[in-house]
Order: structure tokens, then C-alpha cells, then sequence
């Protein structure tokens, strides 16, 4: 793998990762691009504990252009994108809408606010010692951070599972990559890969990429991982993940896909219709502790993966030139905070918001108001629709 | 108000609450309505420490149905709905396809599991003193509680704005009634009244309703309150919320609407384009708990806000015969629960999905994935903007 760093017209950095060990990669960003000012604050909510960003600048970013102005597409003669060169294998770029970026100078110049506000450690509730002073109720901190973009195909109209496995594996060498540099950043506490796929999830670009977070504080969904994972380490002695997966693997019932490395399965309480996790079946923390023939096997299963998500709604009448509509979903590699990594299992979560045919799952009042799940669809039918739609 | 309390022809409760103390309510089901089996299973979310309903049952419930089939109309002729009587003021009924219903004694019939499935205490986490038996990882529970439909206007092409006065003051009279009742059963833990409009949100009825779900467990965003108030009280020795009304108030940049009684105000770090928390001045854990003076300012200050929610976003041409389009919103109830009341406090949490005209804020792999939520709307600014839609 080539790895090969240049900067965009505005001055967001942006990397070619190429298969081929000669390619080169010296095309200039000819557009007149003013370098974006970027303020986000990070605030605590006071009554739930979580942190939460607000990026008021984004609301102008761009929004389902026409498919002649993607700026995901090469360059290719005067149609300038965010990609200079004229093809490409995979590249990643800072998000010119971000809502983390790295300009905590500016933040500071623009505020007067310095880059002080503390976060409670990760995954400790309870455990701080009472103080004399009282804690401000109205806490914040600035946006730094890092919002990147990841586009793993020059063909506007393919999608991750049409890659084959050796371009996959470029994308996981790309993600672990990010994985190292973003998180050695010194305000960067936890690095998040992800996908969202299809305008029902939200997408507003229909070029098919990824994207990846580098956050300078450990997300909520995390912090109640590293609390249930350490409550199951105080009671049992052992780690929680390697008890999940050693019971899965011992009552298969919601087993979907197994390889030497890697076992997926749906969770036991699954909050959406089709939902999957996969963990390599030695427990690490991060993309980065994965071992080569780890790396190896992931690609084959993943796209596996994919593509059964894409048969899942399928009517049973479409042909290789009508091929069903492709399942939206959201893929999320889930991998420990500076903070709080010791008891973390790296693995991807993924699932589709759509519940049958035509119908979404919607995050509505019992959800989005109570964070309580309501799933349509049993975790062990999820898992048997899973098996039953393989090649 | 006048309370009546009937029956369905599949044995369902169905209530009457009328203004009217002398109505008749004598209206009988004449469908031939089989009894529905309702099975469903709560998990715990052995990673997140949450619990998830599983209701695989619920995928065949109504949906979008044309409005000459509407439910939720009152029965007309032989055009046999859901509410007996030819008209009605408030209704409220139980859920035909319910998340959670009451018949343990079925969900032990056909499972064989007994009704033991415990649950650790709310808002206590790492406070179980280590056992010598491991607890199992996949715990489940019965799917008991009650999910019902709340009517609050016979008017198909209504809404909870367009009521006047004295009608909100029956729902709220009506929400009050179903929280006392369904809190005293002997499964339930937690009262949670709540409205969903708009079919961005998921409705499938259009037909104006709000829903009540009482769980059986205290759900994970109550939890997280109750955690935070505890460590707020362990620290400061004052109540939480208090506490945050009281510095809303103080520095009112945020506030958007003060009664006597009441005060809105956008939440220092929202996580919905235009949200606003509505609490009474004098901290109650439940809508039970509320004064006459309190119930009586409530519709006046709760109308003005929905009314404004519905101007967020006219482009400002339109007219009497031309609204604008209605804005999606999540209205919902927060208020204690049996297992971790003391520190709570009841209030409404009020929010859209809309970030702009034609643009809906979606939770996609950030919010999803994390549960870390991007805001593109400074708080400020929306406080700012709701004032300015004032009548």
C-alpha cells in the first residue's frame, strides 16, 4: 500500500492510498477555495451527562447536488471536485463541512475561551469525590476534532459491497491508517470509522463513501460500554466481551457468519430490524492491534455481509438487471477511547433502519424521547433471514 | 370531566373523557374483533446495560391507511372504527398492536418462564456488591405494561394546536387520569405520555393522537437523569433540576415563554435543530403532583408553543387558506418513576426534526452508531427564532 499525503486548495489535507506501490499522485487542486472558518462547541448536557456538538455552520453544506457537480467523482477536465486527480483507488480528506476540526487556535482567538473545560473520566459515574466548589451546571469545551471523508470508489454509481476484496482490504489498511495518525492527534481521545449508505439514513451525497470522526471526548454509546464492561469485570473477574462471544459461539442460535478470525452475529437485544455485530474472535481494542491474517480474513466476510443486507428485501422477482433497491444501513466500528480502552472489544455494528419491504424503522417518541427500543423484528428471525439469504 | 369506561368487542379498554359531566357513553363495538395474542419479550442489552422490547408481533399493525378507513374517526353508520360512538371529546384506548400489554399470565402460558426476570435498581450502577455467582449475560423479562391511544380530537384534519383552551386542559386532565391509573398497576414502573406528529416522525395514522406507554422497567434516558441528579446532589447537596431552572432564569438568553407557573426554554446543549423543555416553576415529580393553578396556566403556554413550532419554518407568503406545512415534532412527558423518583423532575420535552425548510435532521452512524449528537442550530439562536414566531 502507497500512502500519499498532499493538501487541498483551502489547506484540508487529503490522502491517496493506492494498491499500486508507483502511483503518483501530484495532481493540483485548481479551484479558488477560501479556507473555511470552523467553530464548533462541544457543550454538557446537564441533565443526561452527555456531550453534545454544536455545529451551527453546517447547515450550508452541501446537499443532494446533481450528479454532474459530485464532488466525490475524479476531476475530470474543467469539472473540478474534491478529488484533483483523475482517478483514484481510495482517498481520504478533511471534511470541508466539518463538525469537529483541528483550528483549536481559532476557536480560542475567536472566543477568548481557553481550551480548559474539563470531561469527567470516562465510564467512573459516582466516583468523583464531592468538591466544596459546586460544578457549573453549563459546561463547554471547543470543537477540535477531526471530520474526514473516505471514498473507496471512483464509480459514482457502485457501493462498498461491489468492491472486490482486494480494494476492501486497501479500505481497512486506509481505516487503520486513520485509526493510528487521528489518533495520536493530542486533543483526539477516540477514533470512529463509519458508513452511512442511502438517503433514507440521511446521506446527502449519493457518491458512495465513509466517513470517520475523530472525537476529543469518549462518545456516550462508549461510556456505557466501559461501564457495563467494567461492572461485568468487578463482579465476574472477566471481560465482558469474551463471555459474549464465548456464549453466542456456544448456543448459535443468532450466529450469522463464522471465519477462522472473525464470528458475526445478531446481538441478543438487537435494537433494529437487521442488525449485525462482528468481532474478531481475539479480543483487541483497536484497528490498529489487529494481526495480519486478521486483517487478512475481514474483507471476505464483510462483503459477505453486505451483499445479504443488499438480498435482504429483495421480492424475488428482480434480475441481474433489476437487482432489488439497495438496503440502506450505517456501519460502525466501534474501538476504545484514550480514556477508557482497556475493557473494549473492537468490532463493527452493523444495521439497516428498514424493517420489511417498503417500511422504515423510525426513531420516534419511545425511542428518541426515552431511548427506549422497540425492534419489530426477533433477533433469532433476524439471524435465520441472514443464513437463508447467503450465496 | 367525566370519566367513562367501556369496553371493546375484543376486550380492550376504551375511556371516555368528556367535558360535558352529563354525557351518555353508551356506544357498544358492533365489530366482530378477534382478541389479539400479545407476546412481547424484553431483553437486556448485556453491552449497554439497557432494555430493548421485542415485539415481533407488531409488524402487520396498521399502516397509512386511507382516511375513509381511519381508526381513530368516530364510528359513523356502518363505517365501524375504533371509537364506538359517533362522536367524541377525549378518548383514550388500548393499543390494538401494543409494544407491551398486560397479559403476563399469558406470556407465562406460552413461554414457561416465570415472571422473575430482575432488574438492577435504577440509576445505582456499580453500587452491586460483587456475587459469587456470576449473573447471566442475556436476561429477559415478560413484555408486560400497557400501550394505549390517546384521541384528543374526533376532527381527522386537526391538530393539538388547533384545540382550544378547555380541550388541552382535558387532555392534560386525561394524561393525568392514565398516569395515577397505570402507575398503580402492579408490573409498571414508569408512566411516559407522549405525542408523535407528522409522518417524518413515523406516524402511520394521520389522524391527530398522542400515545402512553407504561413500561415495566424505568427507561435508559430516565436512568441517565437519575444518575446525573444523584451525582448533582452528592456534590451540591441541591436538587438538579432546580438548580438548572434556576440558571436558566437567572441568565435568560434561552428562555423562550414564562408564565406564572411555567417556563420554556431551549436546553443549553440541544440535540434537536428547535427543542424546548417546558417545567413547571415548582419542581413536582409527576403530572399527579401538580397544582390547579399549575394544570389551569398549562394549555394556554403549551398551545403558544406548538403554534409557534408551526410557524419555525413558513417561507412568510403564506396565507389563511395556505399555512404552512406542518412541522414534525416529538412531544413527550418526562416524569418520575416508581423505582427513582426523589430526585426527578415532570417535564415536557418538545422537539422538531426539521433543521431548515424541506431538511430533516437525521440520526445517522454519529447519533446512531455513538449517541453523539451534532446540533446545526445553536441553541441561542433557536430560543431567539422561537420568541420572534410570537403571535
Amino acid at each position: 500500500m502507497r500512502k500519499t499525503t498532499t493538501k487541498l486548495a483551502d489547506g484540508r489535507e487529503l490522502i491517496y492510498y493506492d494498491r499500486d506501490e508507483s502511483a503518483q499522485r501530484d495532481a493540483r487542486d485548481r479551484r479558488p477555495l477560501e479556507p473555511t472558518a470552523s467553530l464548533a462547541e462541544i457543550r454538557r448536557d446537564p441533565v443526561l451527562g452527555d456531550w453534545v456538538t454544536v455545529a451551527a455552520h453546517r447547515q450550508a453544506r452541501t446537499y443532494h447536488p446533481p450528479a454532474d457537480e459530485c464532488p466525490l467523482c475524479p476531476s475530470q477536465g474543467e469539472r473540478l471536485s474534491e478529488i484533483p486527480a483523475a482517478d483514484y483507488d481510495v482517498v481520504v480528506f478533511e471534511n470541508r463541512f466539518p463538525s469537529l476540526a483541528a483550528d483549536a487556535a481559532a476557536y480560542v482567538a475567536a472566543t477568548g475561551e481557553p481550551l480548559s473545560a474539563e470531561q469527567p473520566a470516562a465510564g467512573q459515574p459516582g466516583t468523583d469525590p464531592p468538591t466544596a466548589e459546586p460544578p457549573a451546571l453549563h459546561l463547554t469545551r471547543p470543537g477540535v476534532g477531526r471530520c474526514e471523508v473516505v471514498c473507496f470508489t471512483a464509480d459514482h454509481h457502485a457501493s462498498f459491497a461491489a468492491l472486490d476484496e482486494a480494494k476492501a482490504r486497501l479500505v481497512m489498511d486506509a481505516w487503520t491508517d486513520r485509526t493510528a495518525e487521528l489518533g495520536a492527534l493530542p486533543d483526539v481521545d477516540q477514533v470512529f470509522c463509519f458508513e452511512n449508505r442511502g438517503a433514507e439514513i440521511g446521506v446527502t451525497l449519493a457518491h458512495p463513501h465513509g466517513q470517520i470522526y475523530a472525537f476529543p471526548f469518549t462518545t456516550p454509546r462508549t461510556v456505557k460500554m466501559i461501564t457495563q464492561a467494567n461492572e461485568h469485570r468487578a463482579r465476574t473477574g472477566r471481560n465482558l466481551f469474551e463471555d459474549l462471544l464465548a456464549a453466542e459461539l456456544a448456543d448459535p442460535v443468532r450466529v450469522v457468519l463464522t471465519g477462522e478470525h472473525w464470528t458475526a452475529f445478531v446481538p441478543f437485544a438487537a435494537r433494529w430490524p437487521y442488525e449485525v455485530h462482528l468481532y474478531p474472535n481475539r479480543r483487541v481494542p483497536a484497528l490498529t492491534a489487529l494481526s495480519e491474517a486478521e486483517r487478512a480474513e475481514f474483507p471476505r466476510l464483510y462483503l459477505e455481509l453486505l451483499r445479504r443486507f443488499d438480498r435482504l428485501f429483495g421480492s424475488g422477482t428482480e434480475t441481474p438487471d433489476q437487482p432489488p433497491a439497495p438496503t440502506p444501513y450505517i456501519s460502525a466500528w466501534h474501538q476504545a477511547s484514550r480514556r477508557g480502552g482497556a475493557e473494549l472489544a473492537l468490532h463493527l455494528e452493523l444495521f439497516t433502519i428498514r424493517r420489511t419491504v417498503g417500511k422504515l424503522k423510525f426513531l420516534a417518541g419511545v425511542e428518541s424521547g426515552m431511548d427506549a427500543f422497540v425492534n419489530d423484528v426477533s433477533p433469532e428471525a433476524a439471524a435465520q433471514r441472514l443464513r437463508e439469504v447467503a450465496t
